[in-house]
């Protein structure tokens, strides 16, 4: 907890984008996870599609990338940037029916890019479910979180282990 | 579990928008929800500010409502839809220190809106997450999930209790 | 004045989209005007142009009608609508320095086009600002406002004379 | 008036996107300013709901925030923009009927951002008609100009008293 | 040739978008094609790459399908349309150099979709364009054309075997 | 041919956007042309329109400038960029019913602008057919690729005469 208020929020209660006019351009890298529950046989449909030609996956990867580059639009506070890399990584757990989706942003800019990962991580997740959806209406997207984030003012930050499902 | 192939995927592995075609137009609704795990003095300045002018949650019911009504930009094989309704709700448990975020989405056409609902839910996540990233960095976003469906042809269907988390 | 309460906010005072659901879809029509008022010299320019080409009037009626099909994107609460037509037209009062702006849009859908029609003249007022801005700090857009209204529950609606300006 | 002629129009009347290539990155700024006038009644509305939630002016504020980040996409010849702040603010004349729009808009840039602070007071002013529209219909948008710019070759820039209407 | 005026423009030679109003809903199909044209060995990457995964064609694809649902706001006088579905399909002529995209647009509407398709088709291009500039800077886009049209009043359409090239 | 490897392609197969971290920023250049060819007739609808309004080329040349500014939404693993100018040019060849597009597009940026060049050619082509499609169904867009790049590591390109059709 590095502060006691809001900062997206003025003294009258109200949003506001934070000013970083005064901030200095310097190299930021986020890295954000999350993952997509579902029925073991659903999750070999993936995979068994991955193992021919990846298209469940490369669309859920494409649909990550483009949305990070969107965040700003979705995001009413966030500060538009211009992205140096976008990299979306999926790994799957197949006994746990999960699929792991990792998202890793980097950016030259005055503004962390967590939101960015998040972003991506989250319309990745959703556009798997919308893939897998006609097969199993059970899915649930859960855990996601930052993993990693450095450059900025707040210092180098790494998430611990897992925490107990909350 | 209502077939056993991908209906996104063709029979070459390839990706495709349903052809809903041939499907007719009724009133469907979906409601998802999720939530972001926070530290509860993290939920306290959120609710504090609600008591005061609420623009946390106000912020995040927008953000919510207008990135449903983009999912087609976002999700690559969503079909685009003139929604009915959007609704955005929050609910915090104080003690978990659980802001629990739920969309009700309505459309007269032939696809679901699932997905609609899905998205509400995450940008709305997101949007909370933004807003309070300064004061806390170790919040969660999961429990992404349908709740109810309605309409269409795959009849009624509404979630069980949640399940253990996994 | 039609009712005593915002449609957009419901019991709890939180910002809602109107569920139209139960609307029936009727042709419907707006139409908005609005001005901007510059020096005579700096409205010369714009109509020598028009003599010639015509590109500052043609910027500003693209941008009027791209600017209406996005209403939705722009407007929070605004439904997305498949509109039939929109129509931009502009007529220059030199004497007064003012360059009116009309938008015309029609629909058949469940709701009103007003904000598409206002949304048109906004956009197209602040194009022909931009592109005189250098020679002409002193512009103003004014008297946005919807002309005439029609289709749907709320009946035929024609505004009066402009009014004093207020 | 800085010039004789258009800059957004070429020698042979074509429009153009100015070329900054050889202008400097500096710190700029600009302010803007618009109204709604409306019924006393129509105000009432929103300033109660303000005692309340804020959520009318929330959502024109943040939708004003979020069009701002947009202006390039709405205006033609704008050019894109990592803005660092925007800021929209409210200021309500009962007696006149007045609801007052004030956005700020500050970047580090080559051009200067008095469209991104006129977008964001017009699309707040349209947010505002759109939530008031199914009580007053007579509302009207105007005064809406740039107050001060500061920032890049042309100096700093102070608009006068609001002039006579016209 | 069905007429000898432009449809998109009025007598004042303004541009328009047409007013669909007193048209009829019906079921409408667009077919478009076009080609890039490579080094055989860039084409041997991309087809490797099939082999394996699939990613080029798979993310061309994707870009194709979700520029198709764009198409409104990129073509400025377009009408919205909500699309029943969208495929993007390739073939390779090795010998020639030649990677061939195919799109096929279906919707029930008042306009055709033959602007979707080409939409698609031309984004489907410029995707593999981009994802193959490093290794060949000699690629050309060509042939984009629409090879049939079927629904609303003008008729059943079939291009032509394709012309000598012009 | 530069490299013998997809850049956009990862060790596995899997798409990537180009991490551009350790780049430069340098002025980049990137001109890339492509025609539509049309009946003569339609041509001269085209250009007689030229010679009183220009809203057919108006209207190409700005949806060519506004989709430069849009590209990285497009093509999936573009980057964002903040382009210092986009000019888009026409030039007729009557007897061989032939309009060539040519864009030029300025960043200062890490990466070059080809990209944002084709895709302003390209939708400057599409909307010319668009606007002429109900006289001439059989238009053809062909020959767009780059002419000529400047700036960043690879030096300076310009491509040779026009090749063979392909």
């Amino acid at each position: 907890m590095s502060s006691s208020s809001l900062t997206h929020i003025n003294d009258r209660g109200e949003v506001r984008m934070v000013d970083v006019s005064a901030k200095d351009v310097t190299s930021r890298l986020a890295v954000a996870e999350g993952h997509v529950s579902m029925a073991p046989s659903t999750l070999d449909l993936i995979l068994e599609d991955k193992a021919q030609k990846g298209d469940v996956l490369a669309a859920a990867r494409i649909a990550g990338i483009m949305a990070a580059k969107r965040t700003d639009e979705l995001i009413p506070l966030c500060h538009a940037l211009a992205l140096n890399k976008v990299a979306v990584e999926f790994d799957a757990q197949r006994e746990e029916g999960k699929l792991n989706v990792q998202a890793t942003v980097k950016v030259d800019g005055k503004t962390g890019v967590e939101m960015e990962a998040l972003t991506a991580v989250s319309v990745a997740c959703l556009t798997v479910y919308d893939m897998c959806k006609a097969v199993d209406r059970d899915m649930v997207i859960s855990g996601i979180r930052v993993l990693e984030k450095a450059g900025g003012r707040s210092g180098h930050y790494r998430a611990g282990p897992e925490a107990e499902p909350r």
